[in-house]
């Protein structure tokens, strides 16, 4: 089988479906644009080209089905997502939907026939850029999807429910997932540096790391930036520096911890206003779960702190707590004999990034491949996997998909 | 003469100014926006019924001339500015220019001739929303824009002249200040807290406080939240938040100085990505020039020692450099005489405010009357002066007109 010619048209897919964007010059594909239906409309001709039948769900997912030998064959889950962050890299997501579908052509090429059907996912939202909340597309497709969740609203303003429903009519009205699920087995670039620092190609993944995204808002007072003194001050923005340093210290001096300050609006913003609104995002995130807990709460205790001194007022939600997650031994074990069978060292790494996975993860057992990236840089336009890595990428796949049984 | 009936008409036009805004439930005009010019028409038909002859220059500044006796007259120059910061209150700005107005119509009222020319200006921008550098108008009017001035752009890209030239034709070409100038007298309110600390209604202004405007970008290198290790992160809002501490820092520990980060503005601005970029302002104001200078070195020499050590780039420009300005003793003498002559204490003040006086002050001898608004409190919907402080102003400025000598 050739292999490096299929990782080159996985490339190019790749590069087709970077050119579908809501910002030009930038990659940026956010839930439910105009962009994301047309990639989502790329990509389920693909699909159907390899002989899956390409879908798009009511909440916006790209659903690929390939029916194996019985009409009850057990069902073999897969993908990963479609969205983008803003100004975003090609592989991201993207190459954990197109891979399978390449993988697919590779071996039917070859005359292989999967004694499974598999259902190869392109979802709607995994980045959470629209509504601050992450793993959008496959929370829906597990059911996951809560009433919190559908009243959040975006910056114009309209909520969750009501994008979903303008887009797909009703939005918990989804397939229900098959009865007979083998398990979810997502491909996916590394976004960090461990590959790269080891010289592998590719690592088998034990679980993903816990998470909690917070939305944190400090009001103070406007004023006259040449009048107020400083001392006379409420100003929002200096409460923000001075929390913000608090928390890259507790970051740096905590091992495994990582925590960001991503999303920063100052308001009235200008330039001889003191400012009276901070609004930010934190992401906080470890291994385990109890050290995101005691870290959120040493924040928050922080925030207070600062806020009291300053005389400001503040809000500070958790919009979003991924439990850390650990992935089916079986399904990993398949993975490290399809990489060793191809002759590639098998690294075990821990996930730093959260993943649809995190939420397949409830429903059935779960796997991730990771594949080496350049610098480990993603979520911008930098973003690189070599070729030969994609090849290495499809012979393991395929070489999991050969060896798993029904 | 009826003070108390004057300064309710007074106000009532100060309310009917504030509803006109780009932005419904908030005050604001920018500088040339359609509310700017709504609000020039109605400056200019209450200027026509006062006597004057009210129309808009071609960098959008109201000016409103009332003939002396004789043709080459002397001419006293006064007024404030129409624009406004974001969400503003109604009184800073507006209140300079509609009080003469209501002082010539109570003055000739009570059958006063003038026996100088009057011409009474609405500025066009002084506080900079729009490019950044504040009293464009002023600037205008007094030949001192220059072509660096002309090259800035606003955030929709336009330049200042691109942005003139629609709207006035040529920018550069404005009629003359006459020659025979008496001065420029401006009557604002305070927007600091020491009026209303002592207990006074008005204070004569000494000068105005030397600024600095400075805009400065830090760029690091976005990456994904979660597998970047807090180490190896080049997070250009965490430099932003400890050079924002460092500048309050400083600005505590210096009797008399303030410093402002009004401005900010984080890229890419995803909560699970690490921002690139961090984009804000800095406003430096105090008595003395060479202590704003020796500030704004301390604050280039620690942005370089934060950027260094995080491994971020920058970019630190000067957009503005206002000198310390001290006013008339003759005008200001004549407006002791006529404070005390209406029964007010005399109360001296500087101003950390920058106002288009600062600019007259090049062309002519130039003195400003505030007065007090509660808590010192400017730019926010909150902002107040009570009826009673207005006719105190009233009373004053029609004393100075009375008195004042050709």
């Amino acid at each position: 089988m050739d292999y490096a010619a299929a990782a080159a048209r996985l490339l190019d897919r790749i590069d087709q479906l970077s050119r579908i964007t809501e910002v030009p010059g930038e990659i940026t594909r956010t839930y439910l644009s105009p962009a994301m239906r047309e990639a989502n409309n790329l990509v389920c001709g693909w699909m159907n080209e390899a002989g899956f039948s390409g879908e798009v769900d009511s909440a916006g997912n790209v659903r690929g089905w390939l029916q194996g030998p019985e009409p009850d064959s057990p069902v073999l889950l897969t993908g990963s997502h479609l969205d983008t962050v803003r100004d975003a890299g090609r592989f991201d997501g993207p190459l954990g939907v197109l891979l399978p579908i390449v993988a697919v052509e590779v071996l039917r090429e070859s005359g292989w026939q999967p004694p499974f059907s598999i259902l190869n996912f392109g979802f709607a939202d995994e980045e959470g850029v629209r509504f601050q909340i992450g793993c959008l597309g496959s929370k829906a497709v597990t059911g996951r999807l809560t009433d919190a969740d559908l009243a959040l609203r975006g910056r114009d303003g309209r909520s969750l429910r009501q994008v979903m429903e303008e887009f797909g009519g009703a939005p918990l009205r989804l397939p229900e997932l098959p009865s007979r699920l083998m398990g979810y087995v997502e491909v996916h670039i590394e976004q960090g540096p461990e590959l790269e620092r080891w010289g592998h190609p590719l690592a088998i993944v034990t679980g993903i790391n816990a998470q909690t995204r917070l939305r944190v808002i400090f009001r103070g007072e406007a004023g006259h930036a040449g009048t107020v003194p400083m001392l006379a001050r409420r100003d929002a923005f200096a409460g923000l520096a001075e929390f913000a340093c608090f928390v890259e210290h507790y970051a740096r001096a905590t091992s495994g911890l990582v925590a960001t300050i991503g999303e920063v609006r100052v308001r009235p913003g200008a330039g001889n206003v003191i400012p009276a609104i901070a609004e930010f995002s934190v992401d906080v995130r470890h291994a385990l779960r109890a050290q995101v807990e005691s870290a959120c709460s040493e924040f928050e205790r922080e925030a207070r702190k600062v806020c009291e001194a300053r005389r400001l007022e503040w809000e500070w939600a958790e919009v979003d707590a991924m439990p850390a997650v650990e992935f089916s031994e079986s399904l990993t074990r398949t993975l490290c004999d399809a990489t060793l069978a191809s002759g590639y060292p098998v690294m075990r790494l821990r996930s730093g990034a959260g993943h649809d996975a995190m939420v397949l993860a409830d429903v059935c057992p779960t796997a991730m491949l990771f594949v080496r990236c350049r610098g480990g840089v993603s979520h911008h336009p930098s973003e690189y996997v070599s070729t030969q890595d994609m090849e290495a990428a499809l012979k393991v796949y395929c070489g999991f998909l050969r060896r798993l049984r029904p």
